[in-house]
């Protein structure tokens, strides 16, 4: 007779793990599992770090301990099918576990794009899977040019990874900037100067066509015509939802290929609910199917999944969106929309700017201008976007700018917030960046 | 005939600067002049960091050009009187400027208490004086041992940077704890830790009872006996507000001391505003005075005032209260209400606790313990306060807690927030640490 869990979770990334220890929080009492392929699970956003910061694979490990201090079980196999008329997964073992609730934080995988040489040796994207990576290092080692196919965070975080460890890096992306699908072109061309001082070649508005190679790849052709030598070739053009288990059991697939959801993060079938990668995501501006996979919307939703197999408590807004990166010393944030967004959804907008030392006076120590931009809704005056360069803050600063975001913070609003400054830690009051960018904001509307 | 000004600023630090340029941004037509005694203004908060980070009294000063580029008259003089009747003041120099709206950011003076041999030379006070503060600095060349008086923010921040500078420096404050006002006992225990590590001489719960010299200050006698030698006193006991000129002119003075104020920071007359450590406050939480002044609440309420002159456009929500300082490398930060100003408030609450590595992994450099503590409402479940230590980035998380709670965040919305992580910047998403801070809120309520 198969095992029963109150709530069984199918995947021990970060969704997976976050659903888990969030429904045993809700009630001690409840079963739960988490059933994962993986002996040992990577931090996602950590992986382009290994590469030099942290120069090892296993430095970067979330530890069961996370899981096993809380009283979840992990079982080290494979869901290949769900039952749910029965309420029982089947694993690859033969097994079976029976669910009251089943959580399904199945990720995402790596797009390998159907380019001619795509097979040569030598090719990587970036799995998360410990062995992978550990042949990719190695790979590595003997590298001195490397072609990076992409020019998005991770690509980017990466270049700048091996820049730094003093090879030859390429990226190559098809869009006019790096990053432009995250940032204003402002604001790429100033992560793109910090890649360019360290001398990453930036081959932009270009397609790879074709990897060149007698069964080791030798050569990049690219759609100028141009032959880029290389050594080794990385690519990271996103990834797509892994619902292929979800599919089988035949649940609901969204326009953007995650698992449909509702706003309880439920799926079509009561008992079977979604997040992470796995799960499709919609816009909180458009109410539309957003292609927006970060491990911080990750977790957000892992703790609604977590927290509704207890009834429908927690509700999910809708995806803002908001990342960081640093490149070259450099902090980068976003939040909501930027302006390319801001268009396609259909919004008047006007912009608010505003640059300055984010400490006071600025000769103290560290520090950096702070750049910030942020978008407001011509219609309604509330915030619907900010970006922002300059130091560590920037990762807080833009996490700030969502909350508002999420309460709709009018320009009027931005501008008489309340907040605290400190001459070694922050701008100075009087010029409290994001407070002036909404001053300047206000001068339009 | 004297001139005559649409709007006219008395005082020209922080809160002074801030309503001209506001007042300046609504109507460019508009003239602005504000009055002030001081030929350089200092940049208040960056007071203590002149003894060592800073280095240099003449490096810490607001230079005239934020006023002067934006069309805005500076007139170097002191206004003795209001003339509320005709409405002009009258200026030390005889001259009279007459003004259709007055803005009065007279600040706040440092408290000299009455303790018995006060007037010994080498006694201080932390005035915004370049003079008086360069005649401090002076005589600091010369001194080994320095008692100060007074363990709050301006205490703790002079005795960091004069241990950094290898003098023997004592702090004898009469609460329990340094920083007490601001901080619950576990949070003061870390500045304090910090502070004995600079061989830094805590002495706490004890008063000041005479400074005893022959002519200059030699030994401070303290309420336990002790007798404890020094070259240089620098009390810090707190401020309060400079009230003469509008108490002579008729306007009603609050409980605090402060110049009443309503919520569009109109003080009794209709075309007299008042903003800055010269003007009341009233708690965001009790609706009652409360006697927090800081630089950042003074320029919110200088962003009201400078935009009220052109009609009663903004609101003063009342003070919430955010702050944050660094004390031998460890920030600290508050927003809102501690255990014991939310006691005092009558608040029956519950503390949400969560601690852990703030970069993710914590292998990446740079990583420091993050320590949040939350406070919610019992009854409502909203945010009330919180306090964060750890890395530079605190400043930002607690002014993002202040955003929480001017609008109201429950704790079950506080752990569903959305927000962005990254491995160089911030905690992992799946123990971001406000937000599982909340979560172990959740369990109590």
């Amino acid at each position: 007779m198969e095992k029963k869990r109150d709530v069984l979770v199918v995947g021990g990334s970060a969704a997976g793990i976050t659903a888990a220890l969030t429904a045993k929080k809700f009630s001690k009492e409840t079963s739960v599992t988490v059933v994962r392929r993986e002996k040992e699970v990577l931090i996602p956003c950590g992986i382009p770090y290994i590469f030099k910061t942290i120069g090892d694979v296993k430095k970067n490990l979330i530890p069961d301990s996370v899981l096993l201090n809380s009283g979840i079980e992990i079982v080290l196999d494979e869901v290949v099918e769900i039952n749910r008329g029965e309420k029982t997964v089947t694993l690859k073992s033969g097994d079976k576990i029976g669910y009251k609730n089943l959580i399904l934080a199945t990720g995402s995988n790596p797009i390998v794009p159907k380019i001619k040489g795509v097979d040569l040796e030598g090719i990587f994207t970036i799995k998360k899977d410990i062995g992978y990576l550990e042949g990719l290092m190695k790979a590595l080692e003997k590298a001195k040019e490397i072609v990076i196919v992409g020019g998005g965070f991770i690509g980017v975080e990466i270049a700048d990874e091996l820049a730094k460890r003093g090879l030859k890096v390429s990226i190559v992306e098809m869009l006019p900037h790096c990053l432009q699908l995250a940032f204003d072109e402002e604001f790429c061309v100033l992560a793109e100067n910090m890649l360019k001082n360290m001398n990453v070649n930036l081959v932009t508005n270009t397609l790879a066509e074709e990897f060149v190679g007698e069964g080791r790849v030798e050569k990049v052709r690219l759609s100028n015509g141009e032959l880029l030598k290389t050594d080794l070739v990385i690519i990271a053009i996103g990834t797509i939802p892994n619902t292929e288990l979800a599919s089988r059991a035949g649940l609901k697939i969204g326009a953007q290929k995650g698992i449909w959801v509702d706003e309880y993060m439920k799926t079509v079938d009561e008992n079977i609910f979604a997040a992470g990668d796995c799960a499709e995501k919609t816009s909180f501006f458009t109410k539309k199917p957003t292609a927006l996979r970060l491990a911080s919307i990750a977790t957000m939703e892992a703790r609604i999944a977590g927290a509704n197999v207890f009834g429908l408590k927690r509700k999910n807004i809708g995806a803002i969106g908001c990342f960081s990166t640093i490149v070259g010393g450099l902090a980068l944030g976003v939040a909501g929309l930027t302006e390319n967004a801001a268009k396609s959804a259909g919004f008047n907008y006007v912009v608010g700017k505003a640059s300055g030392p984010d400490r006071h006076p600025a000769a103290m120590p560290g520090c950096k201008e702070l750049k910030v931009k942020l978008l407001f809704d011509k219609n309604t005056e509330k915030l619907i976007g900010g970006q922002v360069a300059g130091g560590v803050s920037v990762a807080e600063i833009v996490n700030m700018l969502t909350v508002m975001i999420s309460r709709g913070f009018t320009a009027e609003e931005v501008a008489t917030m309340q907040f605290g400054t400190h001459p070694a830690l922050t701008c100075s009051p009087i010029t409290y960046t994001v407070v002036v960018a909404a001053e300047n904001a206000l001068q339009q509307l």
